[in-house]
């Protein structure tokens, strides 16, 4: 692809940049682009991006054909590609020069599909995979091997389900769910009530369990089915790898949960929040929209929008900072008190 | 099922409650119950139950026909299940409302089953079921697709072992076990010997893995078998999602894990302890009957029968209260302490 | 195998015990060894181990038949074979007594083979294996059931892949690699850019992932893929169950990662680093050679070689065990101070 092409397709204005002398836009818009590749490994070519400034010190040396970046990137070795958003014209340019491969329509002869299932023509369904009685799978989703799911649960269009992961009887995906290798959705929440024995009787979990369009769930991670009512991921949240959602969960849209995070039962978090790795949350706390949890901090109690917090239990992330620096002062041998009215001619060293 | 039936099988007393003006149990107990839900979402038709104080102000506007609670709920706008563990109440009546769907004995053809093992005739063995030389299986135990039995492996009766779940070669299940989407029992332990180069020498993991009676291990849980001896989990033990259980770990019985607890090498866990999520153990330590560990904990010594204990290194639960409100308070502004006979005239900032 | 043949094979000199009076060494050396045990567990015919002081205690009450041990024990009631490394020749025991079962070459005919895919004749590949298209499998590599091959991996000679693990398009195996059961490799990073409206963007994850040889990765651990570059680990790394590896990280050679660590995006660590479980780094970090992360401890900035810290934010470990002396001490009563001239006759509690 033209330089000049991908510009217009990712929406960026192309400048010359530094190195640019005699060159016009036009002359360095015709260079070839085959790929993008980070700043240092970028060869003639490559497109490159500047989307943190931590390596902004790397753009001198960068050999790219171009860069991507915003206005803060005031000269470069190459053209750059202009962008209020970077990081999104770099996600574009991705994507256009990675076409995903074309998956074949139909059932493998190897998958085992229950005759009540109800399989989309244009789905894609590889060896291995198994389907229960009434389930369905909507248009141009892509189950890869090894991909179970239960009786009568509803997978939407355009989804990509990894190879390993199980969709339990009942779950609902929406429409462009993707789900990373040996994802679980729809598990038995951990329910149990404490008989007088002491003993632990199992609380069947027969809830629901509902994951909404464009959500992604990575690698190994969990969403568990409750006893009763239904756990819940809405539109657009993206959860990482490693992740545990308990039953009853209800998680609201364009949520971020990086890896590691665990949310007990009955948990509410709103819009927008975000939990950095290994976070987590007691159960029945409610979060509200927008809040920042940051990495390894615990909420014990609701949150209010916006707030941001860390720590275990979390609270204030301004105050946490501050007291995690008196925190580490303690390890340190205490300053000696400085005296009001110390003797003349006498120095401390001298002792 | 009638109100008055149900009452009956999960052992409640069918009381009227402040709705109930000229209608009598008998007429109350006539109700036909569908289903169970929670208090907000219950419907006529429902039965309803108030198990954490925390959801006790939703009882008086619950559409549901009855609700199971203990004598602590005064009134309520439809028929009281009175119980004295009306959680247990609750798990009964969830469990008699949705009796699990029948599972059809036998082998599904689509599975490998090694010739020399021994498969009851009551067991069901879906497709995609891989089982090694030697394994057994009991009655009336299901294997869902994808389940893997290593050779040796031995699997009791009444087991539910769901989908993609890994029983490693020689592991031993017990009764009523039931495992998770993907847990596996059996992995080799982290155990390496480092050479004199600094390199790391694998030692066979080589040992047993044995898993008792009533056990339920969740998604994405992982119990390790070590190089010599065995790695136990006793009988009711409940271990949740994305548990790491290492190589030579003693749990007792009635133990309960919650997600994400991580248990280092050699550990041995008494009865009835329990570790709240993300909470952990380093390797070689004795943990006493009773303990309690809460969320993010990390236990570094012995632990005495009954102690609660948070924090890392984890230390008694109410002296970490207090430390932790102290530890928030070094993050702000110290209050000026008054000073006893401050010199008249003299201003602090002014020194 | 005859004890004096062991003691040759693992490199150890054989000595006469507490308990040896008459016996010379070749009597002792003739006594037939079936099995390695612990210290409590083992049986006349069983060698045991002293690898770690805190067992000490249990040698005299030993009833195997000998123990391997440094110079440190000075006596035993059985023959000792003597190691400077005495943790390797454990190992090396071990092996020798439990040699690996035999693989069968070949493909099973249950697996689904990419008719354009490599595979060594002398290769094993078991029921419901699935090889996409342009993979590569080595000499005498073992796949287990269930393990997914993604189109163009490449997997080396000797490797021994565990049941349901996936490898994901494209990602390359280097020889020894071991996967234990549902380890996944080349995973879709966690990548998204921002839009404007605050929805996430996929950046497509179209990156490398290179696992050198003699790598061994964990039960449920997840190696990430890049969106441009490569995720690499390097020779003699060995990462424990439950582990995140996010995109681009690069790990050096004979890394230690126990179980639930978690490395962010694009971080560095050098060769020879230890992380202890549940602990993990930030993104965008380089972790200096040989540095030690305790358990549960968070890496938020570069750390020079050999630094050993703990703690979130983690600093220097020395320090942060006297700060936590200190945290504990803030949940107790304080002491009050003495006062100096305290007044006859008058008894603290009696105010």
């Amino acid at each position: 692809m033209l330089l000049s092409e991908l510009a217009t397709r990712i929406g960026c204005r192309l400048e010359i940049g530094r190195g640019g002398t005699g060159r016009g836009a036009a002359q360095a818009g015709a260079v070839r682009i085959e790929r993008v590749a980070g700043l240092e490994d970028a060869r003639p070519g490559d497109v490159t991006f500047l989307a943190n400034r931590k390596y902004a010190r790397h753009v001198a040396s960068t050999r790219a054909s171009a860069v991507i970046a915003d206005a803060s990137l005031v000269s470069a070795p190459c053209p750059i590609l202009r962008s209020a958003h970077p990081y999104v014209a770099f996600a574009d340019a991705v994507r256009l020069l990675n076409p995903p491969p074309a998956a074949v329509a139909g059932v493998h002869p190897l998958a085992s599909v229950d005759p009540s299932a109800t399989i989309s023509d244009a789905a894609s369904i590889a060896a291995f995979v198994s389907i229960g009685a009434g389930a369905r799978v909507g248009a141009r989703s892509i189950l890869h091997p090894h991909v179970v799911v239960g009786a009568g649960a509803v997978i939407g269009d355009d989804c990509v389900i990894h190879a390993h992961a199980s969709i339990r009887e009942g779950v609902v995906l929406g429409n462009r769910v993707i789900l990373q290798d040996a994802a679980v959705v729809g598990s038995d929440g951990f329910g149990f009530a404490k008989r007088s024995d002491g003993s632990h009787q199992k609380i069947p979990q027969v809830g629901g369990v509902v994951i909404e369009d464009d959500v992604e769930i990575g690698a190994h991670s969990a969403v568990d089915r409750p006893a009763v009512g239904e756990t819940r991921i809405a539109a657009g949240t993206k959860i990482d790898n490693l992740v545990q959602i308990a039953h009853g969960v209800q998680i609201g849209q364009r949520v971020l949960l990086a890896a590691q995070v665990g949310i007990a039962g009955s948990t509410v978090i709103d819009d927008d929040a975000v939990f950095a790795g290994q976070s987590g949350a007691v159960g029945h706390v409610h979060v509200g929209k927008g809040v920042i949890v940051t990495a390894k901090s615990g909420v014990t109690h609701d949150l209010k929008p916006g707030q941001m917090v860390s720590g275990f239990p979390a609270f204030d992330l301004t105050e946490w900072k501050k007291a995690s620096v008196e925190f580490r002062r303690l390890g340190r041998p205490r300053p000696r008190a400085v005296p009001k009215a110390r003797p003349k001619g006498r120095r401390r060293g001298k002792r």
